[in-house]
């Protein structure tokens, strides 16, 4: 059972949806997305941007730092790149936390073919004391200083 | 005047384009991409999904790193969001060569709406051998090992 | 039982042992490695400097990645600060492989004091073809280019 | 001229000290450490440890980012080894500000030898409200959570 909090960011998050992404499950501290990988994902090198790996896997991260319901930012990330990825591959990122410690976390998010891992991601949050409506609203809006 | 290796990659890398990138220059280690943000790149929390800014900073990467001509391909790198960004915002990075060995490279790339960081991403890269028609054929195809 | 390669690297270095490190266990694509915490690790802040958690962990990774038998080299890695560290502290490195693929690698080491988690550390590896002597003697020597 | 604030806290960083660095030079966001690399720094690859790298750039970090008066503290760092260190190398240490923001701030430090590149660092900063002397006897004390 997704919690409420992760459902509805979800079904605002259109730059996830928007690229086929569905979210898979969610709960506390982990999530599972899977995206198909497009022809308009293709970079200059005929593979997958990497960049599409990182939206998937820090999509993944968002929902599983935001299981817990007090909004959570992403203040960083690193990833590694295992295998190239090619158009019609589909893709599944598994976000599972590492750590939580005062406002922050660290998340790691693998990204699968089948059983076999293209990246590794592991993404740092904060905790920001108010709702997204007032993130949205005030000076510190939308991401964590 | 930019190198004819980051025109031709450009030319084909429509993870970028579909997405409104363009390739304002490229030359030896350098390149500025510039990326309006639209709607469909707004997340959950209704500011921009990481991830775009990440496949902007990534794009300008890809152009700095493959500037000498030999294939380049991205390893990994890692980002740090400075400031939240919102459609309409037009995004400009900026990426350096910070340092190349044997064929290894860090880059870094800073994201900018006008004067302001909104990211600051930093890159490694490794050069292979063969050529991206080679890559796309062979077993190491389109990513650094 | 801990490999060979493992034991003979861990016997000269120096680095780790002059310190007080104790490895504790090693096996594939793992180890554990012990650190007392000493006055002389103290920062201007009087907690132990990041640096002396940075040595521990990065010590326990070259257990880790060396484990296989061909030389292993860190080529980079990323360490996240959990919480400060005293005069007294016994610290605990756990490295684990999370993946490899051609001549690289990434390992996870958490450092813990007693159940606490006190640093989060991934590297990121490369192997070489040649010996440590080789490695010792040649124009590569000593670091994954 | 050396803020006090940096001269204070460098006068009692024992880690930093009691391993030879000396600290050349430090001012608004910048900061620079040199380090003569001995025996005890060699590793089971009989090249420096990869930790005495991190720990002197971490040092540099640590200057250039309390340079400004308020406690700033590593919340985490990442490093590319770019060359292999020896006994008998003096290295230096060039720490400089990229941006800060809120609470957060991003240096870059880069270690030379002679005017050969072997390391990149970035850290990853955090200030505190309070005093050492309060960060000492504190809850939160030593580190950004």
């Amino acid at each position: 059972m997704i919690p409420q909090a992760v459902r509805e960011m979800w079904a605002t998050d259109l730059a996830s949806r928007s690229i086929g992404m569905e979210l898979l499950d969610a709960g506390e501290g982990h999530a599972v997305v899977r995206m198909p990988v497009t022809d308009t994902m293709m970079n200059g090198h005929d593979v997958a941007h990497g960049g599409y790996l990182f939206l998937l896997a820090d999509s993944a991260f968002a929902c599983a730092c935001n299981s817990y319901g007090p909004v959570a930012l992403a203040a960083g990330a690193d990833i590694t790149f295992v295998a190239p990825v090619r158009r019609g591959d589909v893709l599944e990122a598994r976000a599972a936390e590492r750590v939580r410690f005062g406002r922050s976390g660290v998340y790691d998010v693998t990204v699968y073919r089948g059983d076999e891992v293209v990246a590794e991601f592991r993404g740092r949050s904060r905790t920001v004391g108010s709702s997204p409506q007032q993130q949205k609203n005030g000076a510190a809006d939308g991401r964590a200083e």
